[in-house]
């Protein structure tokens, strides 16, 4: 393409212009895009989704933490190659999408987002460093365990106020009957905001305009990842409501991010489209499902968000395989962290 | 023998005998057993259970399961070695175990069974694949994991129906005064069923016959085997009265099953026999016995049950180290997933 | 120095002597000092801590479990280089501590302690072998995995009396207001007995004068060690006020024993001190604050101790990256173990 061959003449020329084309990646990388304009996208969907739902400082947290956290691998050396293509970015960008959706903006919450975003690079090059034994990448685990920390923490700090996650509870089995999609269709469930916004709450954005805004910027880089982004979203939809799981959740996307990003990752990133990736694919977009309501459960007694991690176990699980499924020729992105030397 | 020669070369003649056979082998293998015979017994060992208990649905799901995780291994073109070896069939058949234990009989009951069987299989390749790089089998860790994730989902589906297990609550210590192993026998606790009950229950089987089942299906392949068997539920008898453990658990074998697994593993599957494996393997049974205690506590909050975890990570443990004991000559058994090159 | 050399002379000379030493530098490398007089200050600091805290059964354990810990090395034909710089030791020792801190005294604790020692050199050996692939020393978790086992199992053995920990309880988030220092220094809190107890409590000791001797050890050993111990007890001090963590966790040393490991481990341990190893050791004890009052938050429903897994789990990100800071030419004393081909 002309126009990408014209930003990279930009982007060699201007050291300013490389740190925003970099950061612009880690955005992109969430979804594993490594593609600024996707990044854009993405960026574009927080800010829509913060400002509409009155939170502006889950935007500015998402900016700050995405710099930090790209600024932490520079001061760490970390390996030019992962850094370049935004691999230091993206789960500090999610920790600072998330430290403002459940605490209080204050300076004790402004505190810990930066150093949970610090953190959350140095998690990325030890987790990286252990998953390529087995050829395999961090994906958001970084995020994850440092932002469970950050949650958890809450609780024993007087200094920040937790809002929008908890309280504690055992766990209850859902005592409502099993609900039908006919029925969830009659009682006029919005099935198609619902689904729209398992995409944008990858970001952790309630916010189905964003996820048409996520879905785009994927379509800019992959129309594959599009296309099973959507087709993660639809098979959780489905599966969370034949199971009869929690209509808000269904609703409010919470069965469908970690099937976005495990359709996705199995069916395009990782392996290379075909009938039997496929099949295998939907198998581990369906056990996504399954995790997320279990750690719902298992996460109840202590309060905190499961974030992504259903697709990380998932897509872990169905990656060390590595089951005589072609291997996706482009996998070296995800792999390329730290020295790189995925093979195995 | 006569009779195996003869067995093995209908087995090479015959597709159907030969897939008949493999799935009695992965029977077998729940107890390091690669014998059709013995998986034999141990499906008779469920079977009997399932049904003088009043629950056929069991014995179903056990069948079903085990041939769905078989099939999932050969569409997703296993190690045949492994795969005639039975290693891909163990694992989904405790799941068909367990799944119809603790949830009521229904359509989606059935699905997730069938779900957790083929997952059970791709989590048997991804477990078998990170425990090579030190030389350590994958145990049951991919039943153990795929129904913990089957079973806390349950609690947020209603399409299902939780019976048996939880439901959550707070640990509490036991308030019952130290009970002596004579005082247990004076109020005649049936101290010889317990016994007989901790092989079964490694099938989740509640019955003392389907226990002698088991150890008979064990003696015909290895009388080492059955004997470990036997010492490893006395062990874990004695050990828990002596500790004052709940006297309904330790009646239902459920401190017994997973010492079951530890003694065998460690006694004659990978070590040698010997007089230091055997000191080893006491040490290592006993702490399974606080492992279970352990697990039952710290799950309570979550409601599900701790299946063989405690086997797993107390032989995990004790495996890892290698400390010089002489490996047994057999051990390819177990280490030769997917490849197989354990050699390390 | 001549010393040394003396004592050197007499301890090859004499197997009971070798014997001693080997322990000495067991509980030396609790804090990663392989030297004798090190340790011995470390057994007056628990002794001392034991006694006038009127539990001496505390100091007995601690001796009990590191004789049994290194006797079972021996017994295990452990690498002899590893035995003889006390690697064998440390882990044992703090189950002898811990045990019967939180268990009262009786025959059934003191076969736990025993069985838990012996298990703590399994257990370093199992991990040892699982970090090495890594370039990573095991650290404290052997001693953490197998007290959490001990501890957990006490809810559900009757014959132990749990005492000093739990009762399980759902977290609360903390509802004081956030806490100043100053505040904290008006309300005449006792900084400067809660700064000097966090070295203390890293052998669960809760008294200032112990903390003292703790110091006084490392700087006999090493001033880098000592400095560090008191600065990363400070930092946790400032940290956890900051943040308006509990005043009675914070006055007891509770959030300073992680803290003083992590900044040693990493200040001087493991990475060379340097100003860019400075700033990482200062983002690695901050952020141990903030895991330990998220553990403290997790383990709350089942109500043991985080011991020291604080300190294990952010050291292991924090040196797991190798983030190109110079590793430590001495680090070979904590990866000797097993084998010791550390290199990777």
């Amino acid at each position: 393409m002309d126009n990408t061959v014209r930003w990279m003449r930009i982007v060699e020329g201007n050291a300013f212009v490389r740190f925003i084309d970099v950061n612009l990646r880690g955005a992109g990388q969430v979804i594993f895009q490594n593609n600024p304009l996707t990044g854009l996208f993405f960026l574009a969907a927080i800010t829509w989704g913060a400002i509409s739902g009155g939170a502006p400082q889950i935007a500015i947290g998402a900016f700050v933490a995405l710099v930090v956290a790209t600024v932490t691998a520079m001061l760490l050396d970390a390996d030019e190659d992962s850094l370049r293509q935004g691999l230091f970015g993206f789960n500090g960008m999610l920790v600072g999408c998330a430290v403002p959706t459940f605490i209080e903006p204050s300076l004790a919450m402004w505190a810990l987002l930066v150093i949970g975003a610090a953190t959350s690079t140095v998690a990325m090059l030890a987790i990286a460093n252990v998953m390529k034994t087995w050829g395999t990448p961090a994906l958001t685990f970084p995020f994850v365990l440092t932002t469970w920390f950050l949650m958890l923490g809450a609780y024993s700090f007087g200094a920040v106020t937790i809002d929008g996650m908890g309280p504690p509870a055992l766990p209850n089995s859902m005592s409502t009957s099993p609900f039908s999609t006919a029925e969830a269709a009659s009682q006029a469930l919005p099935l198609l905001e619902a689904w729209l916004k398992g995409p944008a709450q990858v970001f952790l954005i309630d916010d189905w305009l964003s996820g048409i805004l996520v879905v785009i910027g994927l379509a800019v880089s992959s129309l594959w990842a599009a296309g099973l982004a959507l087709a993660g979203a639809a098979i959780a939809l489905v599966t969370s409501l034949a199971l009869g799981a929690s209509l808000s959740d269904i609703s409010g996307g919470l069965y469908g991010f970690s099937a976005v990003l495990t359709a996705v990752a199995l069916g395009c990133v990782f392996y290379a489209p075909s009938w039997r990736v496929a099949l295998f694919t939907l198998l581990g977009t369906i056990f996504t499902v399954i995790v997320q309501g279990a750690m719902d459960a298992a996460f109840a007694p202590i309060g905190i968000p499961t974030f992504t991690a259903p697709f990380v176990f998932v897509t872990w699980l169905f990656l060390l395989p590595k089951a005589n499924l072609k291997p996706h020729p482009h996998d070296k992105i995800a792999n390329g962290v730290v020295g790189g030397d995925a093979a195995k």
